[in-house]
């Protein structure tokens, strides 16, 4: 079989296309990133002609677009099982395949490990022999990281190559200065001024003067696209057509051979090749299945998801209360923003990816006199924390973080799980944690966080809350729970979020087995509502946690430091999740493989009674 | 009694003397942030001079620098209570003075803030009115967050004005390219490559060409030390002398008139005034008491603190150990990296302030083969949370996250204590905690860590341990924890890091009581030594645990629920921090005030008893 490298150019494209189909093909049948994959085929292509990925470390920056690397790396055949339960990941993983460097999801940490590669590199004195290849999308660019990955590279110039893959947004629209200033340096907007100006100047020059004119031409050649990295101290080649693969071979080739860092500046089409997704549209960023003749997607269960419910209730209380205000980072339609974003484009924002500039930025809104809704997943606010203790925590600000995607979230896997926010925001002092259970308790919850004095978040789940709304959904009370129903025997099943449609489904398996058990649905876990839980203890001594957290710091370990506190007589079990990272899959699946479907927490309960 | 603005340039310039004199007096008495203070002393009264502090929003970065802005803000009189218990904060503090907008004490945070601001006076219809000024030093340039705030600011183009404090220099020597531009861009190294070029161009234009020279002239205006902020959309005015206070005032005169965000660059130079400390020496950027004659130090207690010991035994595992680096986040002394960059410049690094790509970066040192040791304050490890977990947990690397600073730092106060990281570090898979308690298991704790397989956090305090060296200290065993000595009496004081020490101390108070309780040096929280406490409870039930950290997700919360998990019948009261944030003042005053000092611990134990 031919490598890579002995493909002709035509050769190369016909690959490209089948593997552009394979993805597409995948793609439509088990959701997953479409358009950026699709859009970085030639570009991943070209890495794997130009640098050995046994040799050279391949970085790719989220890693959401490199499909291509894993269908060119002894992947292809078991594709189909992309973003599965034991299959092949959506993002890069070392423990898939020794040709997948590091594991990525989160945003704009691939120049931070160029720089770490290549330091080791020079160490090892393999210097020149094997180069780092870091592979970033433009949006990836907002995130502060980057610069200072930038700000070292720069300085020490070690031999990386950056190869950027610009398609004119991120996730969403793109926002944000140097956005633009990418697009004016394509559109040539300062490189032409200088042009024109020196073309009229050049014109008085007398014939003899064109050695000068040269030597001119040499000093503002800095004056092009590159011009910012190139003040960074950044070589820069480009820009150039990212679905040419010739020509991003020649441009690889030359970037690896300069001994220096260099940016690759590569413009691509986001979704090429699959007509309906080409363009700007969030839509094809990441999908569900969908039919690739028509674009429909395939509908896969109907009920109102958790961002749907508070993106409502946020829009209920925005129009009520001016001062209310929101942000996004680079999330507008994930987090349900968008609806604010168009209704009130003065009050509501996507800052792009930049966690820690969005907590903060919003703080001194806070401090105007606004109220501020971070409205974040849970992975990603793990950026900020530095900027939740520091600026929203310690000024004790009138700021609620809406914490969205907390739990399992299902395919995307291990990076993006929300398991730790109940452990690492619990411990900050102000701060106040509470969540919903149903759509219900959603606009209570909303309604409640407006009045609310001091930080506040707010958890919910990806996807769809189990249906709880049965009962009677109270307003909600500072540090108080509800009890949901009493029970008849020594159990109390407490819930938390999520976690109180796991403990009404599987108090329903208990009560077909003839035990009654009680409910609370806690509502808040800093505080908890003390006075009621004492008194539970009195009625119900075994007590078991449902929530989707970890159980270290979480709502389990809370409750446990309560019993400690007021020596109370029960004996606690929390369903929570065990102390290990949490794989890709459907989440139900995941559940069951970490023993806790509804089914598997009754018979525990069960067991322990027999 | 005039306002500043009544003065004369002259009374200005006395009024400044006046504010460095008192500053020196202060800062030699009660130790503080001399020479970023002295530097900024013009800055300052300038801003006070154009801008309003009861309208507009002052925003000091880091806020070290702020000084002169509590002098001049109803605090003179109260100054020479700088940084003790009740006293006047080294930090802006909105509790302490209205005039204080925000509260600072890590960097970087200013022009989120400034944007966060402009926004809520724009939706408020205060536009141009009030106007955000933030003062930030060049070294806080180095942090991504800054690039995620003017990323917004460029492209929306609020009225903000910041003024940037470039004494070349952050707290060590400047590192990293932006430092290097903006040197090059005061040498005027980009700047005078093109206006020489011009210039000899120039010489062949005819003499009716002027007009055009002055046309190519405007259109390079650009290219001076501004450019990188010009291409982010940001006006630039400079570089001004940041001593000369009239220079000062027009600059931000006409900055503030701009009705557009704007840059004025600043060049000061750090320590001015105070002839010894003029220039790079970051000996002078925290500095305890000093003789201001002499510059010499005025010792305050001789013992050996924990960084000189976590330095030197890093140093001697260095020496055996090529494959062992280490970085630090822009403190090399405040860390006692400062020795090892000199020893091993190829192998120990500052990349300034940048926490998240110093973690990162260092993770693909590890993926390398390399053993890197991430020398942190716990404070400053909140900015890189998201990187522990993401790329040094999920890939479970051999990485070693040195934690300084931990528990309670004294006079920086709220912003700097180091209470959390056991509660957001103890959540994540994979990751280790343990520490040492004195100086021999600091070097037995650091040979330890580098056989340990997997991410590690090491942690110790500002200051040295309490004497518990007379306990033998046993090499460390992964999980295992060690039995100081068996007790009389039901009670067991289980002690982590620093806090064995005081354990130590306050069985030596009961002992005077007749009560000889028994002592156990956890030195691993996570994993717990279960054996050993099993075991331990059965002889012993009232357990009290002595750790320099918060409660919630604290060591006492992970013993509760080991007791849980195995039904133990003790009794365990935490002598952790409460949750509310820590204020500044000598630690063993905070202590007291905390309610727990030695004394106050042995008389809470003897209370119970009887």
């Amino acid at each position: 079989m031919k490598t890579l490298r002995e493909y002709s150019i035509e050769e190369l494209n016909e690959y490209c296309e089948q593997i552009r189909q394979k993805i597409i093909q995948t793609v439509s049948k088990n959701g997953g990133h479409l358009s950026s994959n699709v859009g970085a085929v030639e570009l991943i292509v070209a890495m794997h002609y130009v640098f050995d990925v046994k040799n050279d470390p391949f970085i790719f920056d989220v890693s959401h677009q490199a499909y291509t690397h894993k269908l060119l790396t002894d992947r292809w055949d078991r594709f189909d099982t992309l973003r599965e339960i034991d299959g092949i990941s959506g993002y890069t993983r070392p423990n898939e395949s020794p040709c997948d460097y590091f594991v990525a999801g989160h945003s704009s940490t691939s120049i931070s490990l160029a720089v770490g590669a290549a330091k080791a590199i020079a160490l090892k004195g393999e210097q020149y022999k094997r180069v780092p290849i870091a592979l970033i999308g433009d949006g990836s660019l907002s995130a502060g990281m980057v610069y200072e990955a930038l700000n070292e590279l720069g300085d020490r110039r070690y031999p990386v190559v950056i190869l950027l893959n610009d398609n004119k947004m991120s996730i969403s629209k793109p926002i944000g200065a140097i956005s633009k200033f990418l697009s004016s340096a394509m559109a040539g907007g300062f490189y032409q001024r200088i042009k024109k100006t020196t073309e009229q100047i050049l014109q008085y020059l007398p014939e003899s003067a064109t050695y000068m004119a040269k030597k001119f031409e040499e000093s503002f050649k800095l004056i092009t696209p590159g011009i910012l990295f190139e003040e960074l101290g950044i070589d820069y080649i480009g820009p150039i057509d990212g679905h040419d693969v010739e020509s991003l071979i020649r441009a690889l080739q030359s970037a690896r051979s300069l001994k220096k860092p260099v940016i690759v500046h590569a413009q691509t089409l986001k979704g090429k090749g699959y007509e309906m997704a080409e363009g700007y549209y969030e839509k094809w960023h990441g999908v569900g299945p969908f039919d690739v003749a028509s674009g429909e997607a395939i509908k896969q269960g109907l009920s109102k998801n958790a961002t749907t419910m508070y993106s409502e209730a946020l829009m209920q209380l925005a129009k009520t209360h001016d001062n209310v205000v929101g942000v996004t980072a680079a999330m507008p339609s994930g987090t349900g923003l968008t609806p604010l974003i168009q209704a009130y484009p003065n009050r509501f924002w996507d800052v792009a990816i930049a966690e820690q500039h969005a907590v903060t930025s919003m703080c001194a809104m806070a401090k105007e006199g606004f109220k501020p809704y971070i409205t974040i997943y849970s992975t990603f606010l793990q950026r900020a924390y530095d900027q939740v203790i520091h600026d929203a925590c310690i000024m004790n600000l009138d700021v609620v973080f809406a914490i969205d995607r907390a739990g399992i979230v299902g395919e995307d896997g291990e990076t993006h799980q929300g398991a730790f926010d109940i452990s690492y925001l619990s411990a900050v002092p102000n701060m106040t944690l509470m969540a919903p259970r149903d759509e219900r308790s959603m606009h209570a919850a909303i309604h409640y966080s407006y009045l609310h004095k001091g930080p506040l978040a707010i958890r919910y789940p990806r996807g769809s809350f189990l249906e709880s709304d049965a009962f009677e959904s109270l307003p909600f009370e500072y540090g108080k729970a509800q009890l949901l129903q009493q029970g008849q025997s020594s159990i109390l099943l407490l819930g938390y979020g999520a976690g109180v449609g796991k403990a009404v489904a599987t108090a329903k398996l208990l009560a077909e087995k003839g035990i009654e058990a009680a409910i609370v649905d806690l509502r808040f876990v800093k505080p908890l509502d003390e006075p009621l839980l004492i008194s539970l203890a009195q009625e119900y001594d075994q007590w078991y946690v449902f929530s989707d957290s970890v159980k270290i710091g979480g709502v389990g370990s809370l409750l446990m430091v309560l019993k400690e506190k007021h020596a109370l007589h029960v004996k606690i079990k929390s369903f929570e999740y065990e102390d290990a990272f949490i794989t890709h899959g459907a989440t139900h699946l995941i559940e069951k493989k970490l023993g806790i479907s509804i089914e598997q927490l009754s018979e525990a309960i069960l067991k322990e009674l027999y």
